[in-house]
């Protein structure tokens, strides 16, 4: 099979630090084209609007969008109504209304539709995932706390109405768990801090529960300085399992069991080829809807100003 | 084929009103306990909790739950996993991952669940879809403009997070938008007001498109005094067309062309029935899913505070 002609659009951080180094890596994807209103990519063709590259280079097959949710429903919908293949950053929407619309037009146009979600994809999830499926899960806590200065400077949409605020990180978080537990949780509370000048929270302590009543715990804080914290942490009657550094590391009972380097990018790509492939889409919106479960059922709670 | 014997769950004035009434009239359905922890029905066995009363009643074949929403998923699984047909008051719970949970428990065993929307029973509602469907719409406006204190007097639960405040009634409205309009629509921005000492709000202001950008607005506000609006109106090739009355009347160019006597729980109610001998579930998400929208995407005012 020759490879498959894919566009870039939204050319920012992510874009140089994950897309472009993983598309080098993998002999399934040629990058043709990008499209972006301020940055480019250099040694292709570089385009202001995705309509405009639809228009001046057919020969594209799939497009990476990796702009802001709040713009990502126009551009996809383009692409999927030309017939083109779509992998969506996470989020994959500003509503789960849209992605809805966009997996139904996906199906009509017969290309495939992938909401990607790379924390699944970090190296020791698989082996948490197997861990739990074998033991009798008393609690579960999950502790993510980073420093939005140093994560996102001056990244303005992260604070606008629809930006999400710390759910931005909070859902790799809970594209972990929602992956690794044995059963479907939903939100029983949550208390959302939003500093008084911004549209987004900033902190947000959330309670699950499960059909079996499962106690799970998460508390996600962007104005954590030193130790950053990505980790969801279990007892279990077989053992304490911590899975650290969002992902990356597996320890039972203080043991490392499982470190290895991280691939999350190179892996996100190797499933979309995949699912192009077998001709169907890749839409898990569990989530996107707990972000907007926490938001519909959470209290509201206001903080301090925040000031970059 | 006997009566189907049902409990009603959650004895409160939606019962008295509406469920009471509508069973009474209907002889697919035998009326033979209930379980409040406050309200009584009278001529049956009452009970303090569910829990009781199906072990105390095992004849109970399908349960109306009438709580509060932050309370029916329990019930709901309770009812489920003991093979009992469950009738889901709106909105069918409190979260959306709640609702599939039950969905998927529902299918396992074999018992059908219902997510009632009574709105979309108003008698008129048909004709507007039918009149909308062979029209090209230019703009949809919903006003949906009540006053709390007299519909829900003291109901401290509605202000409640996870209460939803001017939703409960808005959903209505959007149980309605969702089935008469051609296509899927989304949130591309709203605005919530929250009364400074509630956690839930009292007005929001909400824009859809869909696919074709059609351009959708509504209105909620719970601070009508005065006459009250539940109206959906659109501008359309084919005239302009007014559903009022919480979807009773429909009026084009100003012309009356339908007008009945209300129905909405009889016919909710024939619906459970048909779904129960069809063997089938009823559980459309979508006007849930627009309120979880506008909860994340939406920008939060904080206005005057609200006292009963």
């Amino acid at each position: 099979m020759s490879p498959i002609n894919i566009a870039i659009v939204g050319v920012g951080k992510i874009v140089r630090d994950q897309h472009l180094p993983a598309l080098a890596k993998n002999a399934d994807y040629r990058l043709i084209a990008a499209a972006s209103r301020h940055g480019t990519v250099d040694g292709i063709d570089n385009f202001k609007s995705i309509e405009a590259m639809i228009d001046a280079v057919p020969a594209v097959e799939a497009v990476s969008l990796c702009m802001p949710p709040q713009y990502r429903y126009e551009a996809a919908r383009t692409a999927l109504a030309a017939g083109k293949h779509v992998f969506l950053e996470k989020p994959p929407g500003a509503t789960l209304s849209e992605v809805a619309d966009l997996e139904a037009l996906a199906e009509e146009k017969g290309v495939s539709l992938f909401a990607s979600w790379h924390s699944r994809y970090a190296p020791a999830v698989e082996a948490a995932k197997t861990f739990l499926a074998s033991a009798a899960i008393r609690n579960v806590r999950i502790i993510w706390k980073e420093d939005v200065r140093h994560w996102h400077p001056n990244q303005e949409w992260i604070w606008a109405a629809g930006g999400l605020g710390v759910f931005d990180p909070g859902i790799n978080a809970l594209s972990i768990m929602t992956h690794i537990l044995p059963r479907p949780v939903f939100i029983t509370s949550a208390t959302l801090e939003f500093p008084e000048n911004r549209d987004a929270p900033i902190a947000a302590t959330i309670a699950f529960s499960d059909a079996e009543k499962l106690d799970v715990a998460a508390e996600f804080d962007w104005r954590q300085t030193g130790k950053q914290s990505w980790d969801i942490v279990a007892e279990t009657d077989a053992g304490g399992m911590v899975l650290s550094e969002g992902g990356a590391k597996l320890a039972i009972d203080g043991k490392i069991v499982h470190e290895e380097p991280e691939q999350e990018y190179p892996m996100l790509y190797r499933r979309f080829a995949e699912i192009i492939k077998a001709g169907r889409s890749d839409v898990d919106l569990a989530p996107l809807r707990h972000v907007a479960d926490a938001f519909m059922l959470g209290r509201r709670k206001f903080v301090e100003a925040f000031h970059d």
